[in-house]
This record gives structure tokens, sequence and C-alpha cells, in this order.
């Protein structure tokens, strides 16, 4: 495969091979690549929802194990997520890249490639962007910019005590995923003969970390059933923080029981191998783009219907705080783990 | 002072901390920073703008001698002055950042100051964004969401042959300010004893690439007017490489005058004073953050009132190419100069 480097093609026609295959999907997309920004019309009686990510090699991904397409796949995914978790429709995103010259053009179409492909997966435009040269690593931001009805418009704010507290799929297997990919790269730096990853019946956790997908089909049934939700958010960094955040913004305390929490088969088995505890790896783990939600307890039988729909804790009065409802019946308080 | 480490603060209480002073200024912004995504409503027969710029250091500033706040300020006029390129009012815009643990958070602090003070003189809401560590330097990257009458946008396709070319203001000047920048740069690395720089009658040209403003005032007097313009553009990589663009873009050809190219007289001493050819300086020099833009030959009368608005040349048949007719009455082509 020829190699060239950014250097020898130009920004511009840098950007022109970058974006020639992007193709326009929204009717709202007016203009997209290809000016000094994009332009997006919207209708009486809708927001826009505009949100930003940025994601920094070393840090929030390893090239070492992470092939390109699959981190512009998923950093396309966590920028989106944002956009649902206000029960919104993503619909135009920017993809703002600084590049070091260890990186050739291939890699970075390699990037956009998987950026593309889920653009198609969630039908969302790639508008405009900008790229920059960087001394040091890959930084990739993206903005995704939607539409939701005023109407159903869905922040953190608004669930009231004795709510239910719902998510989606299962929590934890990204992560264990990470851990997954983690020993094996500290394995194979210790290697000298041929190495062989210990990959198998692991499809799902590396899956869950290198090609999140997101459980939209879920909020559109609530849509459809008209189960109005009554806060709404995305679980990027944990389920334990976003709880927090969620008594935060909502004023509330939450009861989560640990018995219900949704953890695939292979998620315990690597927590098991790994010697974690799978309630804290599924509480702290992170990556994990499901949607967490709440909605009034007369609403239960009808939430019950939407297949994939977990219930896992309800919310309480603020002054009883966040807790966990482990197995044996003790109640102990959520933690969120930390940051940077 | 007491300068705190990220590490320590936490992401959320570095995020409270770091818009606690952000305040809403459009009523549009229905929701800014915290929660997922900020919300903006829109009226119809007006189009969203959206645009994103990335800045990286070491590439795209230098800390040795670029203040924090000023490149705070910077970065928002260099990301907002796509929107009003497009002819349009930004109203809102996202902030990512990848940090080192070189910073802390007073510097961020430091930086964020210059975005807001630049929100406020511009008057753009910041609705949002992302942090991350870095591995190595700053990164930031920065978006903006603006509005534009669906029939008083302007793009860079709309030129035809006879327009006039128009900019504000003057060129070359931010270019002559980074070089007098980068030379007491190196003269302070090899200095020992106590060194004073050579910054004296040099303010406009220091000011033009430290902190540029945007001479949005050209802009709504046009629109005052009734000044259709036929093309838009902010002048950021410089002229050539813009006019080339407009060239692309409308398939026209221009002339461009060299003895009306606006050169303030610092830059012209300051490219003596560096033996650079002025005419090149204005040309190729970047961050000029000032417009471009044509308008029908009729029209000139009418624009001539407008105050510090520049004609520099006329647009051409497309064949003809793009030209620059020097002060001795040559003709030579006008080349863009590279990136990275």
């Amino acid at each position: 495969m020829t190699k060239t480097e950014l250097s020898k093609l130009g920004e511009f026609a840098f950007v022109d091979r970058l974006t020639k295959d992007v193709k326009i999907k929204n009717s709202s997309t007016i203009l997209g690549v290809g000016d000094d920004a994009a332009l997006i019309s919207n209708e009486e009686g809708k927001y826009s929802v505009l949100s930003s990510e940025i994601f920094s090699e070393g840090v929030d991904f390893d090239l070492v194990y992470t092939p390109l397409k699959h981190l512009g796949y998923k950093c396309v995914v966590a920028s989106i997520a944002d956009i649902y978790a206000m029960n919104g429709v993503p619909q135009q995103l920017t993809v703002s890249l600084a590049i070091s010259a260890r990186f050739c053009v291939e890699d970075i179409e390699e990037l956009y490639s998987g950026i593309r492909l889920a653009g198609e997966r969630y039908q969302v435009d790639i508008v405009g962007g900008d790229t920059s040269a960087s001394v040091n690593g890959l930084v990739i931001s993206i903005t995704s910019l939607g539409v939701v009805n005023a109407n159903e418009q869905v922040g953190r704010s608004g669930a009231k005590p004795t709510d239910l507290i719902c998510c989606t799929g299962d929590l934890g297997a990204a992560y264990m995923g990470l851990s997954l990919l983690e020993r094996e790269k500290s394995v194979f730096e210790g290697e000298t003969g041929t190495f062989e990853p210990a990959f198998e019946s692991n499809e799902y956790i590396l899956e869950r970390q290198l090609k999140p997908e997101l459980n939209i089909e879920i909020l559109e049934q609530l849509r459809k059933q008209g189960i109005k939700l009554t806060s709404l958010m995305d679980i990027s960094d944990g389920l334990a923080s976003e709880l927090l955040h969620l008594c935060k913004s909502s004023k509330v305390g939450v009861r989560l029981y640990e018995d219900k929490l949704p953890i695939d088969y292979q998620t315990a088995k690597m927590a098991e191998e790994l010697n974690l505890n799978v309630t804290t790896v599924a509480l702290n783990g992170g990556d994990d783009y499901e949607f967490l939600f709440t909605l009034p307890l007369g609403l239960m039988d009808k939430a019950r219907e939407i297949e994939g729909l977990r219930f896992i804790g309800h919310t309480t009065e603020e002054g009883l705080g966040a807790n966990l409802v482990t197995r044996d019946g003790r109640e102990i308080p959520i933690k969120a783990q930390g940051w940077l």
C-alpha cells in the first residue's frame, strides 16, 4: 500500500480526499463540507441539540490494540450518544483532528472510514471540521448537532422520588474488554516468540470496547409507546457516576439493586478471571454507552413490554442519598470513581 | 497564587469552576452547560451555521510568548470568523480541550477567561464542550453555531466575472507580529543576562497576532445598506490561499492589484527589518481574520460609502486564472503557500 505523507498532499487535497465519499442524508443539511461552515435549517417547535467530545491518544485510546477504523466509529458513537441522551436525534457532526507526523494519509483515511461508517449506521452527516498537526499523538474532537421536538426533550433534572430507574443493554462489558486488551498487551510486551492473544470466547466484551453500538431502538419504542421519561442520560463514565449526576440534577436519592444489574456472561467471567468484583465493574466500568432513564412508577406495566429495557432501581427522597442494595440486603452508599 | 492539579479537583468540579461565570445571552439558548448537550431553538426561514476549529500547541501556538488568556480569545475569534464568513451571526460555541499534566487548573482558567471574554465581546454563549487529558501539550477545539437568514446567506461560490473584490482591515500584520515574537524568542534563548524584548512601536502587529478582532461592523453595514455580496469568506490562511478557494468555488479568475493591498505602516516596517517582501507577507501571512468578499461592479459607489472597506481587485473569466498585477504593471500568477 502506498503511504503518502500529510505534508506531501497539502491540507485541501487531503480534506477533499477524506470527504469525497461523504453523502448528505438529511434534507435539513443545506450545506456540508466545502465552505467556511455548515448550514442547517430548522423548523419551529424543534430544538437543535449540540454536543462536543474530545479523545486523546494515550489517554482515551491506545493504538497498540485499537484499529483506527474502530476508533473513528467509537468516537462518533460516543459523541452522538449525548444527542440521544436529550431524547434527540443526531443529524450532523464535525470532526476536528490534531495529527502528529507519525500518521500518514492512509492512517487518517482509515480513521475516517470508521467515522463515515458510524455516520451511515446512525444517519448522521459529516458536515465539517478542521485538521491541524500535533507535536505528539492524535487528538480527535467530534461535535454533534441534532434535533428534538421541544415537547419531547428530556434532560437530567426531571426525576421525582418513586420514579423507576431503568437502563438499556448490559454494563461493565466494555471495561472488561479494555482490561483484556491491556492484559494481552502487557503479555505481548514481555513476549519474545510468537504471540497469540487470548481473545477467543471474549468477542462480545471486545466488541463492546472497540465498536460500541447504541440501543436507540429502545428510545424509539419509548417514544412510540408514548412513555414520557422524567430523565435520560447516556452511561459513558460508569453507572455510579451517572446516577450521582441524576441525584444532583433532579434533587432525588436513588436506590439501586445489585441483583438487578444487567451483566453479560463474558463480563462476569472476565471479572472473575481478573479477580475483580463484577458489581464494581458494572458500576464504574465506563464506556458502556447504554442509556439510563427514569419514568413514573405508574408506567411500569407499559414499559415492561419494551424488549431490552431493564429495571434496576428507583428514586427516593433526596435526603436518603444514593445507595446500592446488595444481594444480602445491606445498603451501601454509591460513590463515583475519579477522572484523570 | 495557589496552583491546583487537575487530578486533585476531578472533572466535574473542574467544569463547574470553569463555567460558573458563563452567562447566557441569546434567548435562543434554551439550555447551555450542565446537561449532556446544549439546546438551541430556531425560527423558520433561518439556517443554523456550524463550524469547528482545532488548535494544537507547538503547531498553532507557542506558549513561550502567547499568554493563555489571549490564546483563548484568539481561538474563539478564529472559530466564529467562519460563521460570519457565511454572513451569519454566531450564537453558541462548545470548547473541547486535551490538556497535559503540565497545566494546572489556574492555567486553564486563564485560557477560559479569554474564551469568555471573546464570548462577551461577540455575544456568543459557551454552551458545552469536553475535556480530556493529553500525553503531551494542549489541544483546543472550538465549535461555533450561528444563524443566518436563509435569503442572506453568502458562500464562496456566487462570484461572477467582473465582480469587485474587497476586503476589510489590513493584511500581513499578524504574521509580522508572529515573526517579531519568534525573533525575540530566539534572541531570548541565546541570552544569559537581563532580556528586554524589542516590542516598542510594534504594538499593533503584536495585537493583531495575539488578540485579533473581527471587522464585523463592515458586514453589518453591508447588510444594512442592502448590498448583496456574491461571495464572502474570512482570511485565515492568507489572502492568496482564500482567493484560490474563491476561484475554484465560483469558477472565476481574479486580478489583484499590488498597489491596492492594505498594509499597515508597522507591517511594512517590520517586513523591511526582517528583509521580507511586504507583498508576499500580505498575500501569504495568515492569521489575518479579515473578511474577503465580492460584489457586483454596479454597487461600487454604494460600497464606497462604507468606512474601512478596501477594493483590492476584480474577478475575471475563469480561464484567465488568478493573477497579481504588480506596481510596475506585470501580471504574475498567485500561488498559495503550504500547510503543515
